[in-house]
């Protein structure tokens, strides 16, 4: 393996009632509370585009994850046959990053208010990205 | 800001005909070549429930960007106004991490064949997740 090293910069925080992993939903869409991105000053121009009522992409770094799990039951129930990890969802992965689908329904200047988002209090944000249109739209 | 700093490890790289960034496609559906998806021996367990023909997501990290752009005009088009980064699927962004939704089509040990794969050659590979199904089917 090449030796490649890459730093992923926070560009922000989630502030969310969810603090235990324990109780906290498995994705967004099983239950998952409303929260706040919080972004950080130095990224504000790149939000300014935002709206309310789109949906958009956040990428998070799951800080509070193992990274040395290969295979593990599937939503850490025992009765489900060990899987590689890059077949699940799993938090626990070599580079915990995770992938949240949500839709913004509020916007405070730097803090940007989201449904359903399965993320810890806390957890760093590390990219937001638009769902992409139809081709023909971009 | 809080000084929090993560580190990526590869996982694997891109092996594609893309070499050159400025006449690449921009997106997977804009004519991207099939690629291949070569893991690093360590995590070989990972991906070994992976399944030809099922679509997955890569997530990379586009080693070749720039890390300081928040506004920019889209697709390169400077006839489009100035967007703010995070609505925009730009490579260059504050932390490049490439958002790839693509189909196995073969699979040899440890490479992986997809199709329409925008990535350009020696991309870093940092994770592989399954597309969710639905609630119930988890």
């Amino acid at each position: 393996m090449r030796e490649s090293r890459y730093e992923v910069r926070p560009i922000g925080w989630v502030e969310s009632p969810l603090v235990d992993r324990d109780v906290a939903p498995l994705q967004g869409d099983e239950g998952a509370p409303d929260a706040w991105l919080v972004f950080d000053p130095s990224v504000g121009a790149g939000i300014r585009d935002l709206e309310v009522g789109t949906e958009i992409i956040v990428l998070t770094w799951l800080d509070r994850a193992s990274r040395d799990v290969l295979v593990l039951h599937p939503r850490g129930n025992q009765s489900n046959p060990m899987r590689g990890v890059f077949s699940t969802r799993s938090p626990d992965r070599p580079n915990p990053i995770g992938l949240h689908r949500v839709q913004i329904v509020a916007i405070d200047d730097l803090r940007i208010r989201v449904r359903n988002l399965e993320a810890l209090d806390r957890t760093p944000i590390v990219d937001v990205k638009p769902m992409l249109e139809p081709v023909g739209e971009r």
